[in-house]
């Protein structure tokens, strides 16, 4: 554990409660919420794969306890734990199915061992659909009926929600929308998957350092050479600074970024229609913070304007999301709470 | 009206009754079906566009009346009628937009209009998503919890149920699947709707032409040559038939075909994930009644194989859709039958 901030006291607080977890291969983090989705404790823990799923279910069970004591509130308190996993998963099994991020912990069957150490009862939810919830609970998306989260960073995490229900898809694999075929020849570029024209492999944190670094490998000039020579590691921070100052390859880099999800957001706005799509995750290039940000938002927008029909087109909202890090943690926890409502409906009707 | 034919008599039949439209741009087909989708009766009449809409919702309303009439029912043992119309058009508001194929009926308020003139209470949907409602009711759908009807013909129809949901989309522009992109290239084909990259630029009947057409200028030996000359027009019946007799380029079109339709497949199981995809409409080569059509569904799902990640790709059935031109009035009768029940909860319940 490290952190803990305190977003509102157990006073001011609307019961009933849930805990969220949001499981990375990194970091696990975790937030105790209120009935209105509002955190009053939160806390991150390392995730340590290598020590298998049953070690972390035990430490995640340990510390679903603390994240509720740290909001002074008691075990009988909470109605439920959500836990938001990376996948490949079987969410109605409960399990693991080859999860990329967590090796070693295959099939395992992590939300019944996790309620057993808890001692709570756990919903199960892919980490990128509780993101999603949480945009659509309490975020940018909390006036949508039906939307999209796409999250940049290694890859491109999806979750897609319509109307009050998350689209899992019938085998769990609903939302690999960053395995979509945007280009369908032979020599498309190769995703981290191994399969080709992956939307990943052109708009992933990983495709634009890759792209950029074909760029210079080709000759190209660039006020990244420079900073490169120095010792800095190419990445898509780097790029975003570069463009900053002025770097045409690197704005280059980051439109043609923007042009790809654009032709990615038209092809969910051509299935789905969604009343809006938003973009979170590590790569937003600052966010509506930054001219940058705004920018590359601007772009997608206008791509989606000359591909998508025109009423799609003019009435799909774009945007940035407003949870960051903590989407996944609120996610899960509102995905309990779906889950809670639907045992108890006397509550829903309050 | 110029045909029709008994499937179940009215003592067979199990009440309520409702009847389905399938509107078109040349056609419009009619059927009056039981509570579990057996027709009782039905009809065609000419769509007749240039007349436009308010005429041809008159003739639809009285056309409502004969097929009640040749069931040997009354009006008042019908629930409701559902009309399928091609799109684009305003589901909830009953209207459509700018239909591509009734040219002059621009926002015309169909729904309301064939309501008054048939004197019974209509449902509106979209053709491609009614067609998919008809195989999931009573097709070769009838076992998916979620599933996709694509209907190639000049274009590519889409229809998209998730559960017992309709996925019209937030702006009734859910299912334009045809028209999602899977060649970002700046070259990438062209599309009817003029956009480039979509799939129905690479998959629909008319695409089938046109890829034939540029491989003959361009010099390639066929016997569809020779057919040419003879006075006869390049289409998919006859590129089939010189594909049966073992001519290269027509089992060349078709098999690539088949490529660019388990590409766009593969998008819908990594976006929503469903339990079938069917493949409908008049291009299906013969369908399971012919080697082509055997082999064209085999090519596809071996694509599809390639492409799409294990679970999905071991789990979802690839198949053709068996209702035929009769999926969009059964289907149309089915979305009425679902918005009975939810008027009529206590015939739900029997």
């Amino acid at each position: 554990m490290t952190q803990q901030r305190q977003f509102i006291s157990k006073q001011e607080a609307k019961p009933p409660f849930f805990v969220g977890i949001d499981l990375g291969g990194t970091n696990i983090k975790m937030g105790l919420v209120d009935d209105l989705g509002r955190t009053l404790s939160w806390l991150t823990v390392p995730t340590h794969v290598e020590l298998g799923g049953e070690d972390a279910a035990r430490r995640m069970g340990q510390a679903v306890h603390r994240v509720i004591e740290q909001a002074g509130l008691r075990s009988a308190d909470v109605a439920r734990v959500g836990l938001g996993s990376p996948g490949t998963m079987d969410i109605p099994a409960g399990k693991l199915v080859v999860p990329a991020n967590l090796k070693g912990w295959e099939h395992f069957p992590i939300r019944d061992r996790v309620a057993h150490h808890a001692r709570l009862p756990v919903t199960f939810a892919n980490d990128a659909t509780a993101a999603a919830y949480g945009e659509f609970w309490i975020g940018s998306g909390r006036e949508f009926h039906s939307m999209v989260l796409l999250t940049l960073g290694t890859g491109i995490g999806c979750g897609i929600i319509i109307g009050d229900l998350l689209l899992d898809g019938e085998h769990s694999h609903g939302g690999e929308f960053g395995h979509t075929i945007i280009d369908c020849d032979d020599d498309a570029r190769t995703c981290a998957c191994g399969r080709r024209g992956h939307l990943e492999a052109y708009a992933s944190a990983t495709a634009v350092t890759h792209r950029t670094h074909e760029q210079l490998s080709a000759g190209r000039r660039s006020t990244l050479q420079a900073r490169i020579t120095h010792g800095e590691e190419l990445s898509p921070l780097l790029v975003a600074q570069e463009a900053q100052a002025g770097d045409d390859l690197s704005r280059e880099i980051i439109f043609d970024t923007a042009k790809y999800l654009g032709i990615g957001m038209v092809n969910l706005m051509h299935t789905i229609d969604p009343n809006g799509i938003l973009v979170g995750g590590a790569m937003t290039f600052g966010g509506h913070a930054s001219d940058l940000g705004r920018e590359f938002l601007a772009r997608i927008q206008c791509e989606v304007k000359q591909r998508a029909y025109a009423v799609p087109a003019d009435n799909t909202v774009i945007d940035f999301a407003t949870l960051g890090g903590d989407a996944g943690y609120i996610g899960s926890a509102g995905i309990a709470r779906g889950d809670y409502l639907k045992e108890s409906p006397s509550h829903a009707a309050d």
